[in-house]
């Protein structure tokens, strides 16, 4: 059972639907067309789908009625797809007018309409709808606002039959335009176009899809289904909102302020771009042809939510989800202490970012800032772009840029880009496979170039057989325990790719590794990819932990190239009683104590870097 | 030295002001007021301001020239702030003209100027200025338009002259206004003032930083002083989208897609609310009274940054950063095998959001919907609201529901509002004193009541002194050894406050607490308030890691209570040697390395949740 928060967004529209609702509406049902004019009054329906598809109604959102005028914004955006802008801008201009949605006004020296959302506009985006034949077109226009509604639609035939037989009006309109060219071929095929697509029936939950798939940039975020190209969106929004409410545009901006269209069957359609599409229908009509209730939703439902262009929240102006250095933290590549030393005192020289968000202009160029801030010339500079939900052409420009700027700077820059989702992923060179995708791989390398610039070599380049006395399980042990040891002590030989420990088995031994690479993982709590817990060099331990508690183990052990290790099995080990058994056995607890200890403080400094 | 990306933007701008300053401008400086046709037309400036205050500029930056009809929206919003938004429009409307700046044309009811962008409501405005007189009126708009500069500024006397000698037009215009009561007293007056602010002195980086203030709510992003009250602002970036570019306004919108006004000295501002403010300056007109290169340069920054009000990125819309549960992570408070038991196995009843980012409908809504998704009834929820950087009033509407409704089913709510920013923080009882502040003090407070819950009594609840053989130091440890090590161990008593262990201290001993809390902190790497690594309870070890490693300690346990402890010198357990003593020794060992691996799983587990 969920809680009733969810419904915090419905409760809202509820009291809202219920409030505007209260009084019979002011105003009546378009009557121009007369099959309108029979539309029961009180039908009053609110709707609202979010960006990412979060869908909510209240009231008459399932009764169907005539789309009209807010077919004129997804015909734009066809005339758009189809002939380009220049090619729209041609034929349609974008100013408001002033007038009417019926005015006959065009523009004096052009003949063309002053803009898409008007009759005379609409008419002519109609006639630039491509298609073999008008069903073609007919075919085309269905099947786009059905991508945009998220099902099939269909047209009304009776309010069709209606309004064709009753429009003279934008009969005279079509012929205007026919006669300043704006129309080619007969005026009377588009405007039948035009009369058939007015008659799109549609309910208000659709409308609410419709300014959602506006809102998302052009994809129905229900279906995934793309409506309209992602580079029109932005004029079609710009149009509904310099002419989208009629003669009122100047106002409705100042109050509601957000691009809509509205339609004399009583659909208002409101669009906040990035976020929310909203929608309210109930047929009674104000002066300017607009929904009364509709026009007072819209503005309810902006005031209430915030929703005003101009006042809505920033967009997260910091890219930078955490930054830290290998000063205070650093990867899971277990270091000995000549490492850690280096890497305490010079890791500052690596900056890792971890960047996330919706990158546009502002953000990048803050991004660049911050690193440009940070980093000296030199250095190392690693940025993982996983959690970076999206890069516009603003963003791209100046982090390439940044990129060749630190770059010529002489900084080494790592790109970790996991699901390879931008074209700007580091290519490391074959010992550290994963820099690419894995952050932690990507730190481990830059500190092994540091280290190395440092004249200090990785412990895990060493590829001779690192001698038992030598390892962690020995640290501090004198010779002649050391041989002790070795005689209850196993040798082990697994090949790359091999487990060495198996999360969950019981706690048998602790491994010291003698050759070779080894990683630690253990499975993600959320059952994602296992995530990478420490990378093991020659001389360390393994399995430890479990070892001294006895609690089954926590993370694999899997072999990275082929691996020798010393195994010390934990019967073996709890069966001393002798007194120099127990020296020795005091010895590798202390080692292994030791090796906890280490461990701890570098988790407990990475816990406190990203606290 | 910064590396060069800083200039990522400088460099764009750099090429920008290179190519549309590659040849003479078409168009020349106004001629209708005298001293404006002297400008020199080669002059040329760009500039941009970020709504954080990252101010660039290029080219003539500094040449000041006066303001002319940018400063209409600046009186706007005085208007708006002396009358309220019903008063104003009471006197001038806000619907675009379609017509040139010095139309003449008024409300045919209402004789009210149309738009506050056109001269005959900017005077109109300018009469709406309160003050005793014309000079305090005239201080009043200076100083506001300093705000907005970030400077005091200045009326240029040569230009105000030469307007108010051949101003006809506009004191027609004035005299209209008188005429239908919209100007109320001497019309000339108010003209007078009109001329004399047409005139303040601006530079482009000034024209810059008033786009940057309406971009940053009203506030000025450098100074951090407010120049317009901001639920005014989103009425001037209205007014400006659709009549800030005169006729041109429609094709302006679509175009570049930015609230924007221009002046006939030759300046350009646009804004893109929260983000950008850029400004251009070049004297040379266009047929509307545009600068020609301001209008190119605009465009062009709209379109390589990707400015368009609707094609900038869509806010961050998830507001959760992280969010887990106490089954895979937990707070700092060590634990007992009892007590990790029940909440690995019933921690996913206490459920921790840490939300981000500046908070608005879509946003909180968002948020609202996962939350009861999540959450069935009952259990607890952490919301860690400390990297919210804003909450509008429809998100706090929003965030309160939730609360309410989460309240309602039975949850446990807290809030940990660590600057105490936001009116919601959770006031908890006295034994969690931090819980409203401190994330994992309320995680802390939620596991202890789950554990109540479930019938286990938290071991940090425990006020007697727990004997030494139940501490962690003896585990496993025969009471036999317990007596010998009791022999070396000595009683320590600290009042609450003081420092058990300090950070740096070299490694003398191990601690195991008797009785009270204990708080083990570090200081922050980057200097920040110290984090809390761990809360240690009854019978739990202190200091084992440099007990073991002999490094300084990387911690400082800090009482919270009165507390007793056993200590364990270094010297005394170092100095061990016969056979009874080796087999403590050894216990002791295996019992910290045991402390240890604990530890380190908890710790591991928490890093892999939050990878």
């Amino acid at each position: 059972m969920a809680v009733p928060p969810a419904s915090s967004v419905r409760r809202i529209l509820v009291s809202l639907h219920e409030s505007v609702g209260a009084e019979p509406s002011p105003g009546a049902p378009a009557d121009y067309i007369p099959e309108l004019a029979t539309a029961d009054p009180d039908l009053f329906g609110v709707a609202t789908a979010t960006a990412d598809g979060d869908v909510h109604e209240v009231g008459d959102t399932c009764h169907a009625f005539t789309i009209q005028s807010i077919s004129k914004p997804l015909l734009y955006g066809m005339a758009l797809e189809d002939h380009g802008v220049d090619g729209v801008l041609a034929k349609v201009g974008v100013e408001p007018t002033g007038e009417a949605f019926n005015a006959i006004r065009l523009d004096e020296e052009t003949g063309t309409p002053l803009n898409p959302m008007v009759n005379a506009g609409a008419i002519a985006t109609t006639g630039l709808v491509r298609g073999a034949d008008p069903a073609a077109r007919l075919e085309r226009i269905l099947r786009t606002v059905g991508r945009y509604v998220g099902r099939r639609v269909e047209v009304d035939e009776a309010v069709y039959a209606s309004e064709a037989a009753t429009g003279h009006r934008n009969r005279a309109i079509a012929h205007l335009l026919r006669n300043s060219d704006v129309l080619e071929g007969d005026p009377e095929e588009a405007l039948d176009l035009y009369f058939r697509q007015c008659a799109i029936l549609v309910t208000c939950r659709d409308l609410a899809l419709i300014g959602a798939t506006l809102a998302n940039r052009g994809v129905n975020p229900v279906t995934g289904e793309r409506a309209l190209e992602e580079r029109h969106v932005a004029r079609v929004l710009s149009v509904m909102a310099t002419c989208g409410m009629y003669d009122a545009a100047g106002q409705w901006l100042f109050d509601v302020g957000l691009p809509a269209k509205s339609g004399v069957a009583g659909g208002v359609l409101a669009v906040l771009p990035g976020q929310i599409g909203i929608a309210a229908f109930s047929p009674p009509l104000d002066e300017f042809g607009n929904s009364v209730r509709g026009v007072r939703v819209c503005g309810e439902l902006s005031r209430r939510f915030a929703l005003h262009l101009f006042e809505t929240p920033r967009p997260g102006r910091s890219a930078i989800r955490r930054r830290w250095t290998v000063a205070s933290a650093g990867s899971r590549r277990r270091r000995t202490g000549e490492e850690s030393a280096v890497l305490r005192a010079e890791g500052g020289a690596v900056r890792v970012y971890e960047v996330h968000g919706d990158l546009g202009f502002t953000a990048a160029a803050a991004l660049a800032r911050a690193v440009a801030e940070d980093l000296p010339g030199g250095g190392y500079a690693v940025f993982d772009v996983g959690r970076v939900t999206g890069v516009n052409r603003a963003a791209a420009a100046i982090l390439g840029d940044l990129r060749e700027a630190l770059e010529a700077a002489g900084t080494h820059v790592v790109v970790v880009d996991p699901d390879a989702r931008f074209a700007v992923r580091t290519v490391p060179p074959p010992e550290y496979p994963d820099a690419g995708t894995d952050l932690d791989a990507a730190v481990e390398w830059c500190e092994d170039l540091l280290l190395r610039r440092h004249g200090v070599q990785p412990q895990a380049d060493r590829d001779d057989e690192v001698p038992l006395g030598d390892t962690e399980l020995c640290r501090g042990m004198p010779a002649e325990e050391v041989a002790e040891l070795a005689a209850v002590i196993e040798r082990v030989e697994v090949a790359a790719g091999g487990a060495l420990l198996r999360q969950g088995d019981p706690p048998d031994a602790v491994l010291a590794l003698a050759r070779g690479r080894v990683r630690v993982v253990a499975a993600a709590p959320d059952g994602g990819p296992p995530v990478r817990l420490a990378a093991v060099g020659p001389g360390m331990l393994m399995g430890e932990a479990a070892f001294v508690d006895g609690l089954p183990r926590s993370a694999s052990a899997i072999a990275e190239t082929d691996v020798v290790a010393y195994r010390l099995g934990r019967e073996a080990f709890e069966g001393v009683s002798d007194h120099d058994d127990l020296r020795t056995r005091s010895h590798v607890l202390a080692a292994i104590a030791r090796t906890l200890a280490d461990r701890m403080r570098r988790v407990s400094a990475e816990l406190a870097a990203m606290s």
